[in-house]
Parts: C-alpha cells; sequence; structure tokens
C-alpha cells in the first residue's frame, strides 16, 4: 500500500536555551544535527511502523545561525522510499516573537533503513509524492542516491542514468 | 483583538531515550514536567507576542508510564486569557509503532504571565474557544483559577461565584 | 506505624549553573520542577520504603526567578498520607552569598503513589504532623484532593465535605 | 603559506555511556553527529586559527553501530581548503578492549567557513595532501562541491568540469 | 571572627538515573567526582561568604559502588581554613531503601579559594572544629597541605614539621 | 609483559561549550574532573586490556580558568602500575586560536583497578617508563601510594622507605 508524504509528517517546536548554545550564543550545531535525527526517525517509523536505524546524513546545510531564545520548528517528511531504506527531508524553521512570521533557516536530508528485531533490512511501503515540492524532492532523491553510490565508488558513473541526465 | 486557542498549537514530536529514563525504564517525570514546560511556553508565547514567564503549574496528572523507545507528542494550546496570565492546557500522547494509534498518556495545566523587558506584566489578547472541548476548558481554567486565589488565602470562598456554584 | 514529616525531609543544595538556565539567565523552569519531582520523590520513599511513582503535580508556584549564580536549596516534607498515596510539599529557597540570609522562591505540591515491583499500590503508613505549619498542609491536603477529584469528575462537590466546608 | 593534513589532525578518544545511547543500546545517532561537530571544527580552527562557523553536512554513513562500553575515536583532518571554507573528514573508530584492535565504524564530510568577528568569511590558507588518502578525498573534494552546487542549482552541471568527467 | 564546621554543612540528597551511569549501570566517577565539586564549592562560600574556585581535589576514595535507583547523600562542610583557601571534607553516604540505614559510600577532599571579582584572594574566617572527628580532620589537612606542597617541590620536606613528625 | 606509557597514551581534544561553565563563564570544575575521569579510564584499560574502575582521585590542581570556547585537549598516560591498579597521570592543555601555542592549565592523578566480570581484581602489566618525565612520575607514584596508605592509616610511616627518604 502506496503511502504519502504528509502521513509520516513530524513537527518538533522548541526553545534554544542558553546549554545548548554554542560561543557565539547560537544553537550549536551538534544539538540542532541530533535534533533533526529524533525528528526525521520519527517520520521514517511512521512511514514503515517498523524499527528504524540512521543509515546515512546525505546533507545539511546550515544557512542561518539560530540565536538563544529562538522558537524553533523542525519539520521532517519522508521524500522517497526505496527497497528498505527511505530518504527523509527536515525543514527548519525560525519564528519571529512579535510578528510570529516564520523564516527557513536550515534543511537536511537523512536516510533511515528499516530493519526487524535482529537488525535485517525489511521492505517498506512505496511512497506516492502529491504536492509540487513533493515531487521535486522524490526526483531529486534517486539522483542524490544514485550520487552518493557513484562516489562510494558502488555504481558506475555511467549506470545512474537519472544523475548522468543532468550532464548530457 | 480576540484570538482562538488553534493560533497557540504547539506540537512537539520526539523520543524517549535511555539518558532520559527512571530506574523503572520509564520516561523521568522531571523530564516530561520540563519538555511540557517548553512548549507550554511557547503557546504562550504564540499568543500575546510578547516574553512569557512560568507563573505556575497548576496541575500535571502522570496516568500512564512512558516508556523507553516511545514516541510522545506533547500539544499546548492557551486554554484561556486573563489580563495578563494565560492557562496552558498541555496534552500528552503516546504512539503505538505498529499500529500508528496514539493513548493518551498524561496532561497538564500550566499558567504564564506576558512581561515587557523590565519584567513586568503586560496585557494580552482574549481568547476566544471554539471547539467543545476548548469551552469545557476555558469554563474550567475560570474555577481553576478561583479555586488557585481560595486555597492561597487570597480571594474570599464566597466570591469565587463560579467555583462555589459547583456546591450549590 | 505512624510517622512524621520531619522522618521524610529531604534537603537539596545546589548551584545554578549557565547550562541550566533560561534566556533571562534565571534557573530553566522545566530544570527546577525536575529537581523537585527528584527531591519529593526520596521523600515519599522514606516515608514508606517502598518503590514510589510521580502521581501528580498538584500546584507549583513560581514566585521569584532564580538567577544563575544561586544557591538554592529544596527541601521536601510528606505533608499527609492517604492509602497508597502521599502528598508531598516542597519549599524552595533562595541564599544570599553575602549575609546569608534566605529568602523563600517558590514551592511545590506533588503526589506520589507507593507501589510493588508489578506496579500495583501498597498501603502506606499514617501520618502525623507535629509543627502549626505542618497541621495546616496537612488539612489542607485533604482539601486539595478533593478540588483536584471534583475538577476531575471523579467525586461529586456535595461529597467534598471538607472542601464544601469553605463555602458555607 | 600552504599547510597539510595533518596540521589538522584532531583526535577524540571517549567512552559511550549509558546516557548517551539509543533504545538498541548503541551509541544515539545524533549525539555522534555532535561529537563529530566539535571534533571537526576544532580541525577547521587549527587549520586557519580563525573562527569557524559549521556550514554543511556534506554526508555521514552510519555503517555500523557502536555499543555502550565501547572506546570511540574519532579523527578530523582538514580534506581540502577553498577560498573561504575548508572540508574536513572524519574518521570514526571502535577499539576492542581486549584485543586493542581497533575497527573503522563510521565517517563523514563536513563543511565549515572561517569569519571575522564581524561574521564576514575570510580567506584560508591553501592546503596540500600528503599521503595518497589524503590526496584522493582532496581530489574528491571538488567532486563533492560540484555536486552539492548542481543539487543545490547554484552550478549548470556543464560548468561542473570535474563531476561531469566521471560521467564521460 | 571564628566559624565552626556546622555553619557551612551542605547536604545533598539526590537519585541515581540511568543517565548518569556507567556501563557497568553504577553512578558514573565523573559525575559523582562533578556533584561533590558543586556541594564543596557551597559549603566554602558558606564559610567565607565570597565568590570561590576550586583550586585543587586532594583525593576522593571511591570504596563502594552506587547503583543506578540508589538514594546519595553528599555532606560537605569546611574541615580547615587557611590564610585565603579553605579544605573542604565530604562525605558520601547510600541509603538502603527497606531499611533506611545509611552506609558510607565515599569520601573525599578538595581545596577552594576564595576570591574578590578581579579573581585575586581574600583572607578567609578562621575554622574552629568541635566534635572529634572535626578536630582529627583539622589537624590531617595541615599535614595534607605540607604533603601537597612537598609531592609539589613548593616545600622543603624538613620545613613540614607536622607532617615530618609522623615519620619520627 | 612490560608495557610502555606510550602505550596507553589517550587524547581528548574537545571545545568548551556554553552549557559547560560555571557562572565566571569557564569550564566548570566538575565537568573538567568528569573528563579527565573518561580519558584516565580508557588509558587504564588500555594498558591492562581488561574493565577497570575508578579506586581514587590523588591529586588534580586547577591552575588555569578555562575560558568558554577555548579547545583543551586532554592527555592521559598510565604513569605506574602495581598489582591490580594502575595510577594514571593526566594533563591538560588550551590552546591558543591564533598561535596554535599550547599551554598547560591543569594536572591530575587518578588511580584505577583492573576486575573481572565479577569485579574482583586482577592482575595488570608491569609499566616500564622511558622519558625523563615519565620516570620522575613513575619514582613519585610510588611515594604518592605510601602517603595515602600512611594518611589513611593502612600503612605505618616507617614502614614507607621512599616517601621516609624524603624527610630525612
Amino acid at each position: 500500500m502506496k503511502k504519502h508524504p504528509i502521513d509520516s509528517l513530524t513537527t518538533v517546536t522548541d526553545l534554544v536555551l542558553p546549554g545548548e548554545t554554542n560561543p557565539l550564543n547560537n544553537l550549536f550545531g551538534g544539538e540542532l544535527l541530533a535534533r533533526m535525527d529524533r525528528a526525521a526517525s520519527i517520520a521514517a517509523r511512521r512511514h514503515c511502523r517498523r524499527i528504524v536505524v540512521t543509515a546515512s546524513v546525505n546533507h545539511v546545510a546550515f544557512n542561518k545561525a539560530v540565536p538563544t531564545g529562538s522558537v524553533v520548528t523542525i519539520e521532517a517528511k519522508v521524500s522517497r522510499a526505496f527497497t528498505s531504506s527511505m530518504e527523509v527531508y527536515i525543514d527548519v524553521w525560525i519564528e519571529d516573537r512579535e510578528s510570529g512570521m516564520r523564516t527557513k533557516a536550515n534543511e537536511g536530508i537523512y536516510t533511515f533503513v528499516a530493519v526487524d528485531t535482529t537488525g535485517s533490512p525489511v521492505p517498506v511501503p512505496a511512497l506516492e509524492p502529491q504536492t509540487e515540492l513533493e515531487k521535486q524532492r522524490f526526483d531529486a532523491a534517486l539522483r542524490r542516491k544514485q550520487m552518493s553510490l557513484v562516489l562510494a565508488g558502488r555504481m558506475k558513473p555511467n549506470d545512474a542514468k537519472e544523475l548522468k541526465a543532468l550532464f548530457d
């Protein structure tokens, strides 16, 4: 049975307290990576309803520092499902206290694998993207997976059809 | 300008890791109280868009233990606004991994005060409840406030009209 | 065998370090709630010498902010024992470094239940208050319990005799 | 003045304690990401002797779970310097207690930017790789940077010469 | 004005939660050292009512492991005052849940220096021991100080009169 | 088989973040004691390849405060092996960001015991110091052990030959 990205949407809204900052009084990068990992693993678990383990962090861009006292919202959704792995896309927003407006601060992409209790990979449901953005991320997920395999020497560049198409 | 409870809805979905448990391997009560405080303070801030400080915890019921590895969702919404204080109602849910069903685990009620940068209380917008449950909580909030003042000796029982009505 | 409040007195004197503060550089409310929970659970355990679990937080008033660098003393004592539950009253003090004088900062009331290893409630010893303050808290504990049951819809207001008496 | 990868080598050997694990009793992924960030930022700082901020996590592969009680060694070295950014390559090893042998558990690639005290990027010294492995990582770093720009839509695929060459 | 050890007595009773243990499920040594430091610094501050900084840990003996779920009581008292430094003696007890009996688990000796706001040492009041145990610790404190100076090469063994007397 | 101090060398380079400081914004003493304990226990484990437990902290001197944002390097090496215990010497350095120069900040001496899985002490390999400094520390370790036994009343001063020699 197919599932949609919205089925795995996981929202975490939290404060940045002084004990979670770096010496510039912004949210410490490592702490943000950890919070993204927690949110993304819940999204992956909601997609497949199995035990999931983090397989890789594919990309995290720190575009904007998040100062002490900020309200930060992390939104994680599965962006593509493969045989037993799932790519999760994570958006991080900061909310202005006075206007209530929120600004995109960072984003990240993590991959999880569904496993049984012995740790062996198990199949996960397919994902069907619905919104325009979900479709773009779904398509890009395949190229990211190919790129990752190519750079790791586990796929020949010429077999990475969708990725290669970018360069033609 | 009136605001609705939904305007302040704050959702925090998170894991329970082993470092956050008590010796029975359930989420440590103090850790849950802290997480509820973080979520509730964001809800209060979203209602009034001012700096807020915790004034009191009015009630928290621990009905169900939350075991290690659980996915816990905290939902906080302002339940009533007074002159410069806001009561926030917090529901805590556990989610079953296999069925995806969620069960109510605990609930809590916290009060926050809006302050300016010198720490003096400032007025907050009124709250207009919309759903049946929001209306019940809105009404009960007044009785809770009266009870709290009566028990603290700061209001005469006979002046607590809505509360007194319960006993007639 | 009856026990006295003094038998369960639990004292925790500790510092407020920067990693435990909110963005105003005062002790973070959630951290204080957690410290109170730890102290109160020890008091409950000392009263009954059984395993205890937090059942509820009945009230915590944050009257005074606790700045970074403060020395904070938490004192917890059982204020009333019911069949298998115990109300614990917690006083929080700040100590002035130069004069050594201490000021009341906050107070809180938590309830714990004594359980056996299967988690079933077990009876606890009765409590006999001794000082004037202990007697007042002992009496108020009954009204608080009734209020809590009434507000939760688990006791009819007219059955809450001691509480109702306040309004006559 | 050119610098070598060895000049920035940063070693962190540490334990995995129970408070740092996930529910499977292995080092929690987010905690490992945070430790890698700390180590890598020191390596970047040693290369350029300026303030550095995390710009992105390019890749982290979790190949092997790290159980409670393990001794983990993180080694971070700058793998390539660009104008004001530095790619840092991080290897993570587990050490067997009885034999003393160490096994590769994970690896990761982070990018940092050197800034002045106003937060503006400043140039960093060039890096000259020395060992075979350092040279491979140096070359791949350019392709990774291009891939990252291409996937983000900030470079045309045909301008990514070294990356494109993979597909010819 | 002379002060007595009892004037600085600082008591910290706390739990051992799973997030504070080592892989054998006992309180992690480093965590206990940190808790002792917090308690001892408060004792020193209470003696002199000045800012105090940890100068050294003179000795800590870990005689007995402290298992998860234990109730631990730390008691710290100034054992001797020198010109601007104070030795603090710390006793650590574990309490049996069923009998309420407490057993000595560890002890430690820390030294603090009183400083003004520029960090320069300032004089502290003299200490007059009262109980037999306080007198023994007071006398031994001088020999410990001499031993520490001798081993650091900052006092000639023959000038350490009280210490030397042990060997005659 | 004899081992050398270098075989157990354990290096931990880490940052000081704001959540790890005291109210003067320097690394909190207790946090440093905990980090030293972690590093030293790994050094002891590397020497004997057995489970090790902290037996005592013999001395830690806090000579220099370590401000927020510092890069701190802890180096731990076994300084002497006895029957089943090992003394570990720990040096702590701060690194200047601009010059890269490092300064000694603190040092500490901890003792560990090797145990089997039932917790009984087991013999450890002998240690053969190589450098001048290692030899000095090796010799002093015996006197420290004697001093510790004498002050604890478990050795007669006149039996502590090497220590007594200091006073002749």
